[in-house]
């Protein structure tokens, strides 16, 4: 194998594939990423058997072929060189010199054959998103998924399309967070549950472009995420997504109208006191024109008090701070709106008069 | 203990304070800032028995008194405030309430006087330096400090008055890194070893501003550091300073000017192949008008070449980049000298033609 390709091409493609190479393996061969020429790219893969990225970069081959390189060692060395122009050269032993400007590498691979290729998937079954609304979907709900596999479903996100609408979901348990977007295209009503991890590192690839697409596809077992040059295929989560949307068709009489940046400062504060033992909740009182935050523990007490606009009678209702933050946190507007029943059922955020995102958080029930 | 201060002010003497407050201890008292009304101000001392910062605050005082509290929640709190007037109350059982805008805190502290003041200095000697100036010394020298506490003195630095020169000089036993600058005040000779803690946070603290003057007060077992209304109080490290500066005097006939840059590069190029282990040196091969940077370990080989201006006869040499590395990093110039005995002996790294700046690192034997 012998190619020559720009070292900024060259890096950018290690980076996007590093996501799919696993840290924690001890196989030899999952440690590497993949360099396998076509007729005019290089083609670069990394696959951890879960997650698998495929990129390709412009290079001028001279001779086919491929070998498998230690990611670690390799992106570092590509991070490491000059600006300019970069030549591969592998010879029959799989022994690969790295040149550029008076640097030269030599390093010794793996067999390219021996890598574990990405999975096939058929392209049956598709749809197309704007990049820049699916990294921001990703965004606002991805933080609500669990981190322990309890429940496997709990560490991943439904993508879900219904009535032309895509909404993902994420579930911990305490919490749900919704976030929906009309698409365009006629498509299928689908269901899958993509892994955290696919979506956390999805979310690193999409452009913030609003004019670039991405198409997904997806089978019963892979979904395929299809951009520019670049393919990312998940594993998906097998089991049954819990039926988080009745949860919002409850009777949510009380709503405040409150501003957001506002409210984030007033429950950091209580925060403050409560963090010591994360089992002391914060209580809201919704009264008739404002939130009264306060906080009881034995490092002190804090009071807070945010004006806002009332619907409905008063109410007093405790939480965990960290799960009002986290949701009011990834929201870009200045005012949301907050939806009570009783003190004992959760609270809605969401967006004022509609339903774009949706925040729902179950209480705390208060000893006394 | 009443007043009323402005909250970007107590946060800026607070953050200072908080410096010298130590989170490893388990004495209640130890983890407090002390507040303390002056006539006009706020008086803010944090003190680990080591290292004491006392600054002021200009402040409204309604009401005489002092109380310490702790340094973790209290300094959060103060951070999380509105930017507003802020309002602190201490009642006759140190109950503390702090208020800004629709916020009330109530924390306990404990009496102002079971808080360890900071010790008195006698101001008999002292001089007079520019803070820029100072804290780039700092920032110059403080990296080859020695981080295990084998020889005591070797986590400190030495800061040396000597025929109107003021130099800062650390030794880890491995290397020798000196900074030094005329002083304009006529000024007497002097010699302490401050800990690098103490200097890690003077430079933090220490302006950029090439008018501020820095007073540098000293006795036998501390120094005292005065910054407008701030005191920096340490104790000093006691015991003998290795003679470092006989190791200078070697004839370095060897000499290559080299871009800086290019060389830290080409250093930390070769470094990737030795990371999986630190014992592999890095060979320099100083020729007729290029030095070549190799490294050949179990993951591969690497090969550098550099272009310089030599004096004197070729050599070759080994060293530990990561020392090559940090020297050159923390200067400024584009050029640098390297200078050169033989291979068993150490380089110099300094300011070309000039004494400003002087780097010594031994070399690792090369085994052949």
């Amino acid at each position: 194998m012998q190619l020559k390709c720009n070292k900024i091409d060259l890096l950018n493609g290690v980076n996007t594939v590093l996501k799919a190479v696993s840290s924690r393996t001890t196989l030899p061969i999952l440690q590497c990423i993949l360099l396998q020429t076509t007729d005019s790219q290089l083609k670069l893969i990394g696959n951890d058997l879960e997650l698998g990225i495929e990129t390709k970069v412009n290079a001028r081959i001279e001779e086919n072929g491929s070998i498998a390189l230690d990611a670690r060692i390799f992106s570092e060395i590509v991070k490491k060189l000059p600006d300019n122009e970069v030549t591969i050269i592998v010879d029959g032993n799989n022994h690969t010199t790295i040149k550029c400007e008076k640097t030269k590498f030599n390093i010794s691979g793996y067999p390219g054959n021996e890598f574990i290729q990405l999975p096939l998937i058929e392209k049956n079954n598709s749809f197309v998103i704007n990049q820049s609304i699916f990294k921001e979907m990703i965004r606002q709900t991805i933080f609500s998924i669990a981190l322990e596999e309890i429940r496997p479903v709990f560490t991943g996100e439904l993508l879900e399309v219904k009535n032309q609408k895509f909404s993902i979901v994420s579930v911990d348990g305490y919490r749900v967070s919704t976030r929906e977007a009309e698409i365009e295209e006629k498509t299928d009503d689908f269901k899958v549950i993509v892994p955290g991890k696919t979506l956390n590192e999805m979310h690193k690839i999409l452009s913030q472009d609003e004019d670039e697409l991405i198409t997904i596809y997806y089978t019963d077992k892979h979904v395929l995420f299809e951009i520019d040059n670049t393919i990312v295929v998940s594993r998906l989560l097998e089991g049954e997504f819990p039926k988080y949307d009745q949860m919002f068709l409850m009777d949510y009489e009380i709503k405040a109208n409150v501003d957001r940046k506002k409210m984030i400062m007033s429950l950091e504060r209580a925060a403050l006191i409560t963090r010591e033992n994360k089992k002391n909740p914060i209580k809201i009182e919704i009264k008739s024109n404002e939130m009264i935050i306060t906080s009881n523990t034995e490092i002190g007490n804090v009071y807070e008090e945010i004006d806002i606009q009332k619907e409905g009678k008063e109410i007093i209702i405790a939480f965990n701070p960290k799960y009002l933050i986290d949701a009011l946190k990834v929201i870009d507007d200045d005012y949301v709106d907050i939806q009570f029943t009783n003190s004992s059922n959760p609270c809605i955020i969401r967006k004022v008069d509609g339903d774009d995102f949706k925040y729902l958080i179950l209480p705390i029930r208060l000893s006394s």
